[in-house]
Parts: C-alpha cells; sequence; structure tokens
C-alpha cells in the first residue's frame, strides 16, 4: 500500500468494520460512513474507523470508496451517495454477486471496480467487525473492458495489503462459481431443515430431533442461517442460482433413481465419485496438492 | 451391570471395537468373534476384547452377544453364526436400520432385541475402536410384540453401563427417523458435490473449488464420505430413504418457487422457518431448552 491513504468505508458491518479495523491497522486513515448516529456512535467506541459520519460529503477527501452496503442498496444506490464519491477516487465494492452490481455502478462512477472478499459473514451489525477477518481469504475483482486499469491495481493493493489472496475472473464466472459453492448450498441445507420438520407423523419427527448428530447438523448448518443473507443472494444473484438449482436436481434424480432401482453398483461408483471430489473444495487444497 | 457378564462381540469394526474396549472397562469378559486371523490378532493386540476367535462355537459362554456386522451380513446371517449362538442368551445388533432387521432376526433367535446405537462411523475396521465412543450418545432398541422384556432390560443395562442414553422406539419410526436425519442428508450432500462437479463450465468449476469455503466443505461434509456405508444405508432402509427423498424433493421445489417467482417475502419466511428450526436438533438441545 503507498504511503498514508484515505479510504472511505460506506457501512459498518462485519465487512465493513472488520475492513475498517485492518486497515488502520495498515496505517490507513479510515473514514467510515454510516446511516444512524446510534451506529456512528457505537463505530468509533468499538475504533472501526479513524473518523465517523452520517454526511455523505465526509467522502470529500477520500482516495479510495469502500462501498460495503448490503446487496439491495448497492444495486438502487442513493443518488446523495453517488454524488458524493469523488471523481477521482476509486470505488468498489464487497458484494457477493458481481455482474448486477457491475451493471449498476460502471454507470456510476468512472472508477468502479467490482470485487468480493470472500470472508464468514455469520454475524452482521456494528459489533461484528474484528481484525484478520480476511487474512488468508480469497478477494476476487471482476474487471470487465471498461475497468481502469489503475484503479483495479489500487483495489488489489489495498486486498493485499490486509492478507487476502487476490483473483480476478469474468463478473459471470464468478457469479454462476459462488451460486454453486455459496448460494445453492443454502437453499439444499434449508430443504432439508423443512422436509425433515415437515414430517407428519409427530413420533418420527421427535425421534428425528433426538437422534440427528453431527451429520444433521453440518448439513443443515447454512441452511439455519441469517434468513436476510439468503434471500439477498438469491434475489441478488437470481439467474445463477436458479442455473444451480436446475442442476442440482438433475444430479439429486440420478442418486435417486440408482436407489429406485436398488442399482447399488451405480450409487457405490457415485458415491466413490464425490468422496474422491470433495478434497478439491477443501481450504488448503492448493497447499497440501504439492 | 450385573456381576461379571460375559458378552460376545462379533464383528471387530469401529462399533465392535469400541464396545470392547468400553465393556471390559466395566467389568465384562469380552469374547470377540471374526472372520480373518490378521484381524483376530490385531484386535488382541489393541486389546478390544478379553479373547477371540474366528471360530463361531467361541461364544457358547456368553450370556449376551452383540452382532456388530454391517447390514447386508446381518440380513443374510451365516446359519453357523445362527446356530452358534446360545439360546439362553440375549442376543443384539448395532445396525442402524431396524425394521428389515428385526424381520430376519426375530425369526433367527428367541432372545433377540433390535437396537441401534448411534455414534460415528467416519472410521472403519480393526484400527477404528476407541475408548468412550458411546458416552452421552442414544442407544435406541425398537422391541415389537414378540421381544423378550428381560432381554430388553440386559440390552439396556448394557446401554446405560457404557453412557448412552437410552430410548425405546417402534422399528418403522426409527427407520422414518433415521432415514430423514443421516441417509437421507448423505444422498442431499452427495448431489450437491455431484452438481459443482459437473458445471461445465471448466473456468466455473476451477473458481468454485477455489473459492468454496466452511459454507460448502459442511454442506458437502457426509456425501463425501465412505461410500460403502452410503449404500449400506439406502440399501438398508430403502423404502424410507425413498419417502424422505420426495420429501426433500417437493420441500426443495418450494424454496425453487420462491426463487422462480422472485417472491422474497415468501423466501424469507421460509428461511425463517429453517432458521427457528435448527436449533432443535441440535446436540444438548435438552439440556439448553430449560
Amino acid at each position: 500500500m503507498a504511503a498514508q491513504q484515505n479510504v472511505g468505508v460506506v457501512g459498518l458491518g462485519l465487512i465493513g468494520g472488520s475492513l475498517g479495523l485492518d486497515l488502520q491497522a495498515r496505517g490507513c486513515w479510515v473514514q467510515g460512513l454510516v446511516h444512524r448516529h446510534e451506529t456512528a456512535e457505537r463505530a468509533i467506541e468499538r475504533g472501526l474507523v479513524s473518523a465517523v459520519s452520517t454526511d455523505p460529503a465526509c467522502l470529500a477527501s477520500c482516495d479510495l470508496v469502500i462501498l460495503a452496503l448490503p446487496i439491495p442498496l448497492l444495486l438502487k444506490p442513493d443518488p446523495v451517495l453517488v454524488d458524493a464519491l469523488p471523481k477521482d477516487a476509486v470505488v468498489t465494492d464487497v458484494a457477493s454477486v458481481k455482474a448486477p452490481v457491475l451493471g449498476v455502478w460502471r454507470d456510476c462512477h468512472p472508477r468502479f471496480v467490482a470485487s468480493h472478499p470472500m470472508a464468514g459473514t455469520e454475524q452482521a451489525g456494528v459489533e461484528a467487525g474484528r481484525r484478520d477477518l480476511f487474512k488468508g481469504r480469497p478477494w476476487i475483482a471482476t474487471p470487465d473492458g471498461s475497468t481502469d486499469s489503475d484503479a483495479l491495481s489500487s483495489v488489489k493493493a489495498l486486498a493485499s495489503g490486509i492478507g487476502c489472496l487476490w483473483k480476478t475472473a469474468a463478473a459471470s464466472q464468478h457469479d454462476q462459481a459462488v451460486a454453486l459453492i455459496s448460494h445453492l448450498p443454502v437453499l439444499v441445507s434449508a430443504a432439508l431443515l423443512r422436509a425433515v420438520g415437515d414430517e407428519r407423523d409427530p413420533g418420527v419427527r421427535q425421534l428425528a430431533m433426538d437422534l440427528a448428530s453431527s451429520g444433521f447438523e453440518d448439513t443443515s448448518r447454512v441452511g439455519g442461517g441469517n434468513p436476510a443473507l439468503g434471500v439477498a443472494m438469491a434475489a441478488g444473484n437470481t439467474d445463477a442460482v436458479l442455473k444451480g438449482l436446475a442442476a442440482y436436481r438433475w444430479s439429486l434424480e440420478q442418486l435417486e433413481e440408482a436407489v429406485l432401482n436398488q442399482n447399488w453398483e451405480q450409487l457405490r461408483q457415485e458415491l466413490e465419485r464425490t468422496q474422491a471430489l470433495r478434497p478439491s473444495f477443501l481450504d488448503g487444497k492448493s497447499v497440501s496438492s504439492d
């Protein structure tokens, strides 16, 4: 990162607050912008930012502004916020869907870079931000032909500075990949909870609750998570999620067919394949593959 | 548990071996029966049992015999084994499906008790057995009208003695509940791995592998597990698994419909419901509810 940088962070939830902490630790001066006075006070108490305001004009001196806003706010940006962004600053976002955000923001700001730091999101709000949330995590940017290459380099430097692994991809590929590994699992997992919750025999339902152990616990975890986040994912990435659901339904039907036909050799081959597939998706895979 | 008991354990994999260790620690004399000489030697080296043999006649002096065999062997029992079981001994099993086992074994032995200690099963074989595997875990028996009540009490005493939480249920209810919380998740989770593995765009597939994190890791865990175990579950509990799959498909379709219609209010309500449902399935739920 260059000498001292003035970074604006719009929204101080888990991602914005954590960025504020890490960027200050890297020597940046961080200007926070939030909606409510109570949030502003608490952000200062927690030391999330160097200064905070509820007035978008506070961003005037920023070299780089990170929009750490929920997807719906990002897709229908407040014109006052758009007007307050310095025209020569680099502007980036942190949303988990990229094509729709890029579609809106490439017309809102000349130096916008669509990006997505991938870090845990189970907690929310001004109390959630914490140090080192991003260390070792991927930060994916999705530039297109109109993306300013110097702006892209600035976001890369910022991401690398807080320990992220930098990647770039086409926005559509990012969105489809994230639908498969992040948005689809929420629905797959929620449907499992729903199916067991809808069991009609109360004796079976109670027994299922009594007997459920780590296998069910793991498979149901993301389906029992933050509903607002699940909705935002599906609403922001609808086409890719529907495509993922169709692929998933087909995939499940193949397994169901093997069970229905009592073709245990086919089921064994399928499960051997999924057993062999899984390690490629685990953290540390690139480290352990050499 | 009564003074010294002679307990036979047939099969010394994870469940049989762990039972051997715990029962010896509780003062039982444990006779192991295995198929292969190498397994017998290793079982003694590991101290899994007090004595071991490959000859079913070794069970002659046992008061209680636990059949810790894979489901297929239990459903087509070796007549030599059946003949070698002392007629006045209590006989029980540990399989994760109960109605088919009870159907076969109620005609094989007059004092058979169908039961299922629910403990982790990721490892297998003679090296897998370990102390305290069952502590705090449910042990469910599924008696029917023909079950000997003294035999049932003996199995209860044994289960409680090694720290299990004793329950009874109808075999059909047990099988449906276990299909929902244990067998169905394997297929739901495997279908997710399969769907992502089948993604046609190699760029998306690679990005999915690079970006997958804890949410995908948890949701895919049981689908990437032991294929033989997954097949045994589906083959042993086919009807209940198919019923569970049908319920699951219906459940997923409701969520898919909400996404397709962009009915975000409906999706939010669904995800709020699954969020509220999940704690009832977690370990320690009965402790934390008071």
